[in-house]
């Protein structure tokens, strides 16, 4: 039952579908929402519609516009994003939503849990998955400081990365605390539904026998993260990877990860990696976190190539919804969802077509709503 | 046989074992070298050791002597290369070696076929993979410029990313060529055996729907090398992959790739993905190939943990020594011990641990000299 802290509250979400299959995941997620009975969810559930993305863009010249981000900052208590699709050429002007939406609302940590369950397992992942990752989300090679050059020997262009120790901190603490709290949560659980058997782990991820001064701080300010705190020192392992080898060891051994923290860019591939041990990107959700606000979003991409077909796998959407309740205070409405999904997914008889089913993407929400 | 033009011809090579199980690997490519009959290789192999490495900068403050690089360029005609291991903090004054090789001999192409095999199949990989990596070998955040500021709120660091025309194009030069000489190898082989059965193809891999400028130059520069060349217009399809889900894909459905273009640091990751594919990274060569040397590097690491047990796969080595061999002009001689490997791989009774058996890196060279 919902808590009387925020029971008769109302929670307003900012949907932005932006392109492609965002526009059929993000309906289904609201669906979900909407389906939630009072008994889990005793807060009032709002919609505001909210334009961004690249068709929006080649309409209006603006990919995230002002009053997009006015309205979440007014009027939202959090937000689902859907998907953007990428021009195929350089278009003078444009930058990706999801970037900007990121770096203007303070969103520093992306948490996207990777989990097999029977449904994964049926469409192809061969190992129990449990993990957790953290990717920083707001520097990197994102912050996007570019110039194109003319040099003797032609055009050049440089890309500034910037890696701080302030974000390197925030995404070190999510990280963390995380572990912590998946270690509390898998207490509750009995030992044969738990996937990760040992003590909390952290996997920090970096590239520091390249960039020795970048990933160099990275790396020493997410282990001074540990060292600098007794509970996670005392309840906390740590360990290194190499990006290269983490994506080898991740696809060997996916079983050996708990907590993964990364810069932005490894993340965004660990993260792609990752899904496709769990059998598709349609199942993985993500929160994009800060202190103040949370922006759920599927890990999933535009894909053109299906989109406008009802058949796009929502359940990285619905998840990601599930993700945007619990970081709201509302982790009775996410649990049910969770459930929910995983009902759905262990019966099989009701999936999109990327885990091998022919149920439309309509039909899966439906499906969903069932079982809350 | 070998060819007229190079019968009797000394072929010398430098060798860089440097750490952990680069000085295991690299022995045992020697002694398959040196067991090659004069009917394959006509040309006498000589050898000439080299130093370089961590362990050698610990005790010389250097990492990469300019006596090792003196003798590269006035004594030998290619090199192998073992690993480089990663100090564990950062250390002032270290350079990666390996790197630092890279650029001071202009190799600008990293080669990396990543092939599955019977061996490979038995051991985890589940499909066909006949896949050959192009990484772009000088550049991108290898350039290593980075520097430390402090700011109002703590420490940050800058790396920069450069891609060049120039490094672009020669990349993208090497894999249409390489596309189409495969293709030319393909032909003269059963349909059965061959992995790939459609065109050729060249997958450009990215991610300029964030770095549009830097990212953007890249792909521009590589498809203008595809759309200048009438042999690669015509004989070569083109697609393009997003970083990310070229990983996601890669793990889905690795068969649906021919040749893959990659900036540096994509290219170092996607590679590492790969060799998980094909089940160890102890099976996956490299060559590091400039317009007039060419270093052959197994694509795995130092491997500390199981550096100095005999236990090390010298087969990625080994295969490395093949490269070079091909790209020195002594195809006959390359062709003999691809197939010697192919032997071993296939008869299964001699496999070092990471493929599940338990015989020792000499046992494994042996096996590989007696199928010469
Ligand atoms: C669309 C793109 C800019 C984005 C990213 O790289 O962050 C996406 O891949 C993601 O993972 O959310
Ligand atoms: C050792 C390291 C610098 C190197 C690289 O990143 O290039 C290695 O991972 C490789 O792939 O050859």
């Amino acid at each position: 039952t919902a808590s009387s802290a925020t029971a008769g509250k109302r929670l307003t979400i900012g949907l932005i579908p932006a392109d492609g299959i965002g526009r059929e995941v993000i309906p289904a997620a609201r669906q979900v929402l909407e389906a939630l009975p009072s008994s889990v969810l005793a807060a009032r559930v709002g919609f505001v519609d909210l334009d961004a993305g690249f068709e929006y863009f080649q309409k209006h010249g603006e990919a995230l516009p002002e009053e997009t981000l006015a309205a979440l900052k007014s009027d939202c208590d959090g937000a689902l994003f859907g998907a953007v699709s990428s021009p195929s050429h350089k278009v003078a002007g444009y930058s990706s939503p999801i970037v900007g939406l990121r770096k203007k609302l303070d969103l520093y940590a992306n948490v996207r849990p990777v989990v097999s369950g029977a449904a994964a397992t049926a469409s192809g992942a061969r190992r129990a998955i449990d993990m957790l990752i953290i990717r920083e989300n707001t520097e990197c090679l994102y912050v996007k400081d570019e110039q194109q050059h003319e040099g003797p020997d032609g055009k050049y262009a440089l890309a500034k990365r910037r890696i701080s120790e302030r974000a390197s901190r925030r995404a070190g603490e999510m990280a963390f605390a995380m572990a912590l709290q998946r270690d509390g949560m898998r207490r509750l659980m009995d030992d044969a539904d738990r996937t990760w058997k040992g003590r909390p782990k952290v996997t920090i991820v970096h590239k520091s026998n390249v960039l020795s001064v970048t990933d160099g701080l990275w790396r020493e300010t997410v282990r001074g993260v540990h060292t600098g705190n007794a509970a996670y020192r005392d309840g906390v392992d740590v360990e290194e990877q190499l990006v290269d080898s983490m994506v080898y060891r991740m696809f060997r051994e996916p079983e050996a990860f708990d907590v993964v923290v990364a810069p932005n860019m490894y993340g965004d591939i660990i993260s792609d990696g990752a899904a496709a041990l769990v059998g598709s990107l349609g199942l993985v959700p993500s929160a994009n976190v800060g202190d103040n606000f949370v922006v759920g979003e599927p890990v999933h991409g535009s894909a053109p190539d299906i989109a406008g077909r009802n058949i796009a796998n929502p359940i990285a959407a619905i998840r990601s919804a599930a993700m945007l309740l619990e970081r709201t205070g509302h982790a009775a409405a996410a649990l049910a969802i969770y459930r929910a999904v995983d009902c759905v997914l262990a019966a099989g008889n009701v999936r999109t077509p990327d885990l091998g089913g022919s149920s439309r993407t309509s039909e899966v929400a439906d499906e969903v709503c069932k079982h809350l």
